[in-house]
């Protein structure tokens, strides 16, 4: 969880920006552990250098998939998993000139053991906060 | 809130599809209001169909945004506004052959008397819950 990234571009010049990213190759057990989950989303906001404002974790049962999102000051990171497949669907949209999405991800890459199998990056319009 | 929407493609065929929604020319009343923020959340998930397992709301201080997050059986929605530009960012991600988005994205125009100015569909890896 560097400050600051050397192996991804810097963060877009506009003030939103949302990284959609589909990771694969995790394992049930961890893809099925809300405590985890909660871990790697509060590293995750740690890492990209934003504030916690809430978050919410569901569990949709024993080896099966956690939803988790975190709000943030700066908008919210989300992670869906699927234990049975190995994948997660994560989301970081950040606002803000200090905010640094790309770290996000690679905590989490590094938190869940996972590689991103696809990934973009938009910028949303609006984005002051 | 129609169940068959006639005016929006219809749901990409891949099982997870992902709204991003950029909303303009909202007022600065509804956006600084958490309930109606809340309700219209709430709003969008029974127009996709889709069920509703948490929710979290914040709200940044009078005359201020809110963030509001739906979490979904089926994924999630989340709406953050900034009232003081009267914009308003959208996100719905939903799974399964039922969950409607386009339905849900219409639902959230309407109820925050908005207009999208910019929008995209992603569809995304490994959706089935």
């Amino acid at each position: 969880m560097s400050a600051h990234p050397t192996s991804h571009p810097a963060p877009h010049p506009a003030r939103g920006l949302h990284l959609i990213a589909d990771l694969a190759e995790g394992t049930a057990e961890a893809l099925a552990d809300p405590v985890l989950v909660e871990r790697v989303l509060r590293a995750a906001a740690q890492a990209a250098k934003v504030r916690v404002v809430g978050l919410n974790l569901h569990h949709f049962g024993p080896q099966q998939g956690v939803t988790g999102v975190a709000l943030l000051a700066e908008s919210h990171i989300s992670i869906h998993t699927w234990p049975e497949e190995g994948v997660a669907a994560i989301d970081i949209f950040v606002c803000g000139p200090h905010a640094d999405a790309w770290a996000a991800l690679r905590s989490i890459e590094a938190g869940l053991s996972m590689r991103v199998a696809a990934a973009q990056a938009i910028p949303r319009l609006g984005a002051r906060r």
